[in-house]
């Protein structure tokens, strides 16, 4: 109970399944067809998924050393939806200007080549940080922070951000929405008394990817997301209400 | 700056000015026409306004005796926009299960015949409380808390609400978007990177109200309130991407 982005997670897969009416994890193992299927798909379709990124950061191999010891890498813990990515055992504290921090946040693996923070606003306004909106990756002239690691600290000088809500996709889930790597999409999430559109919804489109929309705590929470009673993902320009307009 | 709320509302007025391209306080000192102009127009015509309600509460006069001591009352401190509404000085610690809490939280008055402790779902999980959504004073059911002032506490045993989004408008204002108290409409916020298009938008419509939108703090994170470049409010059926669909 100590990891509220795991219950989230656990508690919307669920959600997810009952909205789609079916186990996607019975879906994957029902014969030799499912092979020739796109990644993530269920049933010969793309299979929308929807989850909350909980605060969490990247890091080079060079600050897994300096914050957990000399020969340290990230130990995976759990495996996220996309494969090859996890969240480690790892955690680290995350110091903002007049001595805010955030004490546990969760390193996702694996590393990469600049350590990034991502933060939903709140978190960022807690922390005293103007945390700008962008993509992954996007950090130039971004503020930066201190890490604190059980074997030493590290000063970024760039690298928190708020990310910014994005769809990971293969070219299969991309064709079946008309859209390219690159292209804006909309999110729309039906549920009681607080429905919302989100907008600007950034396609990262790629050959593995299984079709999984990232938003943060904040998007998550403003649209109730566990108690979603409808979710789908539309064209930019194909109506942004799913009116047709 | 220890009150993000003040804060933020300052910032949000101001945005709201930027946004309007006028001071809406120097709209409304032209002279005598204003007069005859419904409450809140400017310049012959409703001036939306958003606020973001952080977590607040409302009290009974009888609960403000137990919690602040026999014969206390509510002392205004902040007028809100809405007239005849204020933030008073007085705080209380709203405590949750397992003795989690959360220690100021302001209250509003005027008092009212049933007290109420309106969150965002951020602050309901980390009370640890499951806050249904749910418009003002419909409280039947909901979860209690105990609330601990400097002369007493008040146990609720329900009250606890996550607010939910609503908009503040005169009859006038309701002619203007041809909605009648009770409808919908729909919010859309453009922002860079983060727009967000909030439907669900329930009308309260009297003889006195200023046109405002209310939403809490994680609808106003999630589209990023202060860095807005468009806001509009729209019936719903009119297109709730503004599409006209």
């Amino acid at each position: 109970m100590n990891n509220p982005t795991i219950d989230r997670n656990q508690i919307e897969s669920m959600v997810r399944a009952a909205i789609r009416g079916a186990s996607g994890a019975t879906g994957q193992c029902t014969g030799a067809a499912v092979a020739d299927q796109p990644p993530g798909w269920v049933d010969g379709k793309p299979n929308l998924r929807v989850s909350i990124s909980a605060r969490h950061c990247h890091l080079t191999d060079e600050h897994v050393e300096t914050l957990f010891g000399p020969g340290s890498v990230l130990e995976p813990e759990k495996d996220l939806y996309q494969d090859g990515f996890y969240a480690a055992k790892q955690t680290v504290m995350v110091v903002g200007p007049r001595r805010r921090m955030l004490p546990n946040v969760r390193v996702l693996g694996p590393t990469r080549g600049a350590s990034q923070v991502e933060l939903a606003f709140t978190d960022s306004i807690s922390l005293g940080i103007d945390a700008p909106v962008r993509h992954s990756g996007k950090i130039d002239g971004t503020p930066g922070c201190v890490l604190v690691g059980p074997a030493g600290t590290v000063q970024l000088d760039q690298g928190v951000i708020r990310a910014a809500r994005h769809v990971h996709m293969n070219f299969a889930d991309a064709e079946h929405f008309g859209v390219q790597n690159g292209d804006m999409m909309n999110l729309i999430v039906r549920s009681p008394d607080c429905g919302v559109v989100f907008e600007d919804v950034l396609v990262r489109a790629d050959e593995a990817a299984k079709l999984e929309v990232h938003i943060d705590t904040d998007e998550g929470n403003a649209c109730h997301l566990d108690a979603a009673t409808e979710i789908k993902l539309v064209r930019q320009g194909g109506g942004a209400c799913g009116c047709g307009g």
